[in-house]
């Protein structure tokens, strides 16, 4: 592409927002917000911190009480009235290492993988057992425990890619790593083995949780690629065994869920919570999940202080702890708001990757949403297509017994998947305009919702 | 993000077509449209061909000759029903280098930069001169003849990066580049220095077109970091001397746009036109601009074929040669569509990155539009928001004088400028979803067009 004086011909109708008297006040204010939040970089240098000093800050972890205290630090010197962090007890699973060998004419050769959490371990040397394959927790069933029993299951079952819902294709998938374990477990495997959620091929192991209780089996998950090679060597060799090494310990932690409030001017103690989540997965440095959650968060509480927008109600941002595992931040925040009698007025979590904006979702009653989708005019021009009836995120969703009104802030997710629980998830990943654009979307969308009041919310 | 029960539930509603009964036949066909194009890597493949083997395929290069032989070879392959080169005679611009150096207490250092086309050259040891540095057109022409003979004039004004539309931050800043080295040439200087159109602080030069006539002084692109550096050295050191040293020639070439074609059922000697181009800059692979282009429209056709479409209409694959510096492949196009009494019936261009899908624009009469517009149902449950007045592409506008419907396919370009133009415009900046989804975008919309007649087209 190339002439801009044709180009800009060609072009320049898009985006530009179109302005009517009545809705001036709005755009100038909103777009002060996207002009600051597109040229000013302390929340991208802030998230290459938090990704470069504390990866893989599951709940329990050193680096988990690193992230917390990095970010207590820069919600302080954003100048926040008030930083506190939230604490509560909680299970947690500490992953030390996973390392799956096959051994082909005498040689040991490693695979790909990363353990599933909170999953078992195995005793030190490992588990040396056959594998069998499925593409299913129906095959399972089927296959019974006389097939099952003393051998390691892989689920490779691949992701159908096809679906422009890439997360469609993801939850899909998901079922033979969240539920495929528990019912190997159940019929007698030592061990399980399930391929990456990933929908390209190559070398990451993707992990995430699993459901699992009691004598808890060793769980991994395999990169595409080695999927792919240990079928293959599977065809031709069905009694091929493995070594399956698991070092993982469960333990019980006190944790935090961080929280910082930017006092309101007319009714202070009326909350509109900001949310992400800081943990990530032991084996990445959760830059999208959700390192760009709690960044976004931050800035809502900046660009208001900054831009003097004089918020009615408190805004409150609470960069929570253990969506991953036992999503135990979620539901003590909830248990603290019934102590506290804390009035949380609407919550909006950022939980879908630093993309572009797409969409808002919100979790409230037809009128509520009827109320919140008038606000659609006003960001359609920063790319937030629609605001639509849907879900809103991990954290927050326990507050929708409280009958708060819930948003989930959505973006157009279609590399997320690439990257998601695995060591692909970098800082250099995210990119910086496509990051401040939600940063810039959510404080907009949080504008409009401290401004006008809900109608007939909780 | 995790746990996929509670995360379906959430989720599940975003982007799942509706379906009503006579939408049954255009769903369906554009759903097995897409299953395969997110399913099919041939393209992306041959994209990765392209860039590692033909980069820097600027009309009249090796590599131009080069990239029409590789996609003539692919296309033919596809089963194309003709594959044809048409020709013609064009001015080129060949360049072999570009330096600027700064000495500074005797210490030569290099900066990086890269030569605009078609600029002059200098003589072989380079021009050695002052700077004077402006921040805009009116800056030159304010300053005058006696403060900018003999000088090189550097212009230094950033895109303003704050606009949601990053395109039009690109299209504020590029008169620097484009009308600049005229401009300094007609006040006097002996050189121009631009500073790259990137939103972002890095060592790339972003090169481009500048318009540039008769005795051609020497224009470069600086990167946006060595902006910087150059410009804090001028404050302390306003007769700095720098030495710039371009190789470049102009010369007349034969060349080529590729054309091939899938025949219509009923209406064959009428052609759907779709297309992106060829060429390259010199420095870059150029795989978002416009790899993607060529390879999404050859998907057009891939996907006709191999899905049985049945199109009525010839569908013609256009990769023009030489948008970027002359456009003369746009414009020999339509002297062959004159001479051959050429049906062209409709023409959409993809040079917009291979990025998520958004819009397409219609540059057409309104009443062919609202027809148009009526395919947005069809089109959005993958991820295309609107069809919307607007502009097509740079090698298809010149069709507009023979009346034909033009259109272009618009991407979430956020990430445009940070590449386009430069050596960081490569193969692995390209995402197959989101590439891919602009394919199956294309294919859908060719085959609603084609399926029905627009409404006082020509």
């Amino acid at each position: 592409m190339k002439n801009i004086i044709i180009v800009l011909v060609l072009f320049s109708f898009i985006f530009l927002p179109s302005r009517g008297a009545a809705q001036d006040e709005n755009q100038t204010v909103i777009q002060s917000i996207f002009d600051n939040a597109l040229s000013t970089d302390i929340a991208y240098k802030q998230l290459e911190k938090l990704c470069k000093e504390a990866p893989g800050r599951l709940i329990g972890t050193p680096n988990s009480f690193k992230s917390v205290g990095l970010m207590k630090e820069y919600l302080t010197n954003l100048g926040a009235d008030t930083v506190f962090l939230q604490s509560f007890t909680s299970p947690a699973w500490i992953c030390h290492s996973a390392f799956l060998t096959m051994t082909i004419d005498g040689k040991e050769i490693p695979l790909q993988v990363d353990a599933l959490g909170p999953c078992g371990s195995t005793p030190l040397p490992g588990i040396h057992a056959e594998i069998i394959e499925v593409m299913s927790l129906d095959e399972v069933r089927e296959l019974g425990k006389e097939k099952i029993e003393g051998k390691i299951v892989f689920f490779n079952r691949p992701m159908n890619t096809t679906y422009f819902n890439v997360f469609k294709a993801y939850s899909e998938a998901v079922d033979q790593r969240y539920w495929g374990p528990s019912l190997a477990q159940e019929y007698g495997a030592v061990g399980s083995i399930t391929r990456s959620a990933n929908p390209n091929m190559d070398d990451f192991p993707h992990t995430g949780s699993c459901r699992m209780e009691g004598n808890k089996i060793p769980a991994i998950a395999i990169s595409t690629n080695d999927a792919e090679k240990l079928s293959k060597v599977l065809k031709s060799n069905p009694q091929l065994k493995v070594n399956i090494q698991v070092d993982a310990e469960d333990i019980t932690t006190q944790s935090y869920n961080l929280i910082a409030d930017l006092k309101g001017s007319e009714k202070p103690n009326e909350y509109i919570i900001v949310a992400g989540h800081l943990d990530a997965w032991h084996n990445t440095e959760g830059a999208h999940d959700d390192g760009v959650g709690c960044l976004q968060s931050t800035e809502v509480l900046r660009l208001f202080k900054q831009l003097g927008l004089n918020n009615k109600r408190s805004i409150r941002v609470i960069l929570y702890m253990d969506e991953e595992l036992y999503q135990s931040g979620g539901n003590a925040y909830v248990v603290y708001s019934k102590e506290q009698q804390v009035m949380n007025y609407f919550a909006i979590e950022s939980d879908a990757g630093g993309f572009s904006p797409r969409f808002f979702s919100v979790d409230a009653p037809d009128i509520v949403l009827e109320k919140i989708k008038k606000y659609e005019s006003f960001l359609k021009p920063y790319g937030i297509e629609e605001i639509t009836a849907g879900g809103s995120g991990v954290d927050i969703g326990p507050m929708k017994e409280l009958g708060v009104p819930l948003s989930g802030y959505r973006t157009d997710w279609q590399r997320y998947f690439d990257m998601h629980h695995s060591a692909n998830d970098t800082f250099d990943q995210v990119n910086f305009r496509e990051m401040q654009l939600g940063s810039g979307a959510m404080a907009s969308f949080v504008y409009l919702i401290d401004k006008y009041d809900l109608a007939n919310q909780n």
